[in-house]
């Protein structure tokens, strides 16, 4: 059997809501799909087949913390990321740009790449482009993503079109040091802050490159849901019908039915598995927190629609004992449930987009996470 | 169906070694047997299946935390013990007696019980003999434990003779509040610290109680393994052979192999849990520090012997990597593979047994610990 190519097929549209299906030589992905995030070689909390068992079928990597701890080269040496753990179905690495910008100590840009120390040791590191996209290929990584600058926000049009132009050099250079290989794809990240010219002009010169994917970096950055909606109306405009786009970084369940909504395909965000740390469940029926004393003598499922570990064998009440008594499975069995609740919604999305019924299948989940824990 | 008694059959001795089968309400346990520790109701860092997956076949709670939080009448209005944490098979709990000794604050030891406050919030408890078998049966424990004082050590003669008399007074009260149902049980608890006379006098009033099995308390509390050992060496002795008998807080595979050989059928202990979350590893090449360096590029399985999850998906060098970035999976997979490696010992004890080749079997698994990592 030959590797298939890296491949995007549309399944179904309901006004700008996509289903599809993301073929790589680790297997396929429908979509729309949220990606679980295994910060450093592991969804945290979670072994690997219990991030299968909830239904995920591509997981994230980050390049930042993977280049630290092993490193690159160690991952390489033990086989790639997939052997390491666990996981030899589809992984995204992000570039290492992000957290770098937010966890790095001295960082410094320039046109070259980025020079920083590392948050744990002070190590000094410098990331480039060619770097970034080689640590990438050494993880094995399934998604390749172009070294980028996620513009801050809020940017004035000057500071967001400057950060963006060198976001599209980066792009060219990553895109040259990329090795293609049968299955293996490589995205673009647009950037462009709030305005829709840049946005526009991102997307026109990443496209020229010819990436397997496309991103819509630059947002969920503090500029709040409607505005995060705003930029998306258009700029998912700007990119190719048949190429997965990927919003970085998003969401909260409503952020995520929103942004299908306006035709994103991916993606990735820790809120699931964080949450599951911190005792905030995500159901059908909204948002609770479990360390709340109302939750002591519950003797019902989390939420009576998930089958997952956590709601077909445990009750509310001793979720709430674990998490009073910060017992690790607390932790463990509500990762479990938020990340399975997450695929759950992405899964009835790509459903009622293949029924041409999304805004319904939208109202009904926002409706429901109104009843709260007592319905 | 109807529920079996509470029964203990021996199936064969190889010298004092003893394999048997303990027939419960909720299952049967082949032993030498080791139970994992669940104290508040989970065994930390696993989900119920994954302890089922390791082998064991009976875990143990703790009344202290238990009373504590959630509160033993919360446990039985969530049905009971089993139910709450997924484990319809065996469980034992001990009698809150140990740890109220070891965590508590304020106690004051009386006849009619100990008064202490929590370790959490200072709250006021009374415990009583009465009080304890109270306990148990709303947990639905399968084996009860009698309150009993645990003596310190070292302690004179006359320390543990007084000390022992008491734990004989709560030992009546305690079965005579203990409620029969078929398939539970209620063990002793033998005192008598280091001396002979002692540890007989205080098995022979266990045993006219008529108890379901016997446990040896007051040992593995600082006496060192040779001491423990030269006290099993006549203690088991004293006790009825067509009973199991159960050697409370012991220890290392060397400790157990050790009480196998001089009749010892039931074990408990923190250590292969505490072990995993600490980096500790049990193998059958001795015991590794998962977070030394050595294992930073080594791409063997932990334990090329073991067919847990840990041993057969991931290498040394992944789990040294989880440790090093304290990552939660690093406890989750080395808690899997320490209790899994204790009951292949006990496992391997009890078919070597059956053979009637136990001490080949103790000699060709201690040679194995000196081969060390590299082996």
């Amino acid at each position: 059997m030959t590797t298939p190519d890296f491949s995007f097929t549309l399944a179904g549209q309901d006004g700008q809501a996509r289903a599809g299906l993301i073929a790589t030589a680790h297997g396929k992905v429908p979509t729309p799909t949220f990606m679980a995030v295994g910060t450093a070689g592991t969804v945290k909390a979670m072994t690997a087949d219990a991030v299968r068992a909830t239904g995920a079928k591509i997981v994230l990597g980050n390049t930042y913390h993977l280049m630290l701890r092993p490193t690159a080269e160690r991952v390489a040496r033990l086989g790639g990321l997939h052997k390491m753990m666990d996981w030899p179905g589809p992984i995204l690495t992000d570039s290492g740009g992000f957290q770098i910008m937010s966890l790095a100590k001295l960082r410094k840009l320039e046109e070259k790449g980025v020079t920083f120390r590392s948050h744990i040791d002070g190590t000094p590191y410098e990331l480039t482009p060619e770097r970034s996209t080689e640590i990438q290929h050494l993880l094995d990584s399934t998604i390749t993503m172009q070294l980028d600058e996620c513009t801050k926000f809020p940017a004035t049009h000057k500071e967001a079109m400057d950060s963006m132009e060198l976001s599209i050099r980066w792009a060219k250079r990553s895109r040259d040091a990329f090795v293609k290989r049968p299955g293996y794809g490589q995205f673009g990240i647009m950037q462009g802050n709030v305005y829709e010219d840049l946005r526009r002009h991102s997307a026109a010169a990443l496209v020229d490159l010819d990436f397997e994917g496309y991103a819509i970096g630059g947002l969920a950055v503090g500029e709040g849901q409607a505005v995060m909606f705003e930029v998306l109306d258009y700029c998912t405009d700007f990119l190719p019908a048949q190429k997965p786009r990927y919003l970085m970084g998003v969401g909260t369940p409503d952020d995520l039915l929103g942004a299908v909504a306006r035709g994103v395909d991916m993606f990735d965000c820790v809120m699931p598995t964080r949450a599951g740390r911190t005792a905030r469940a995500f159901t059908s029926n909204g948002i609770f927190n479990m360390r709340n004393a109302r939750f002591q003598d519950d003797s019902r499922p989390l939420d009576e629609n998930c089958t997952c570990l956590c709601c077909t064998r445990h009750t509310r009440a001793y979720l709430h004992h674990l998490f009073r008594c910060e017992e690790m499975l607390g932790p463990m069995l509500l990762t479990i449930h938020n990340l399975t609740y997450y695929q759950n919604v992405m899964q009835g999305a790509r459903a009622a987009i293949l029924n041409k019924e999304y805004d319904a299948y939208c109202a009904d989940v926002r409706g429901n996470w109104q009843r709260g824990p007592d319905a």
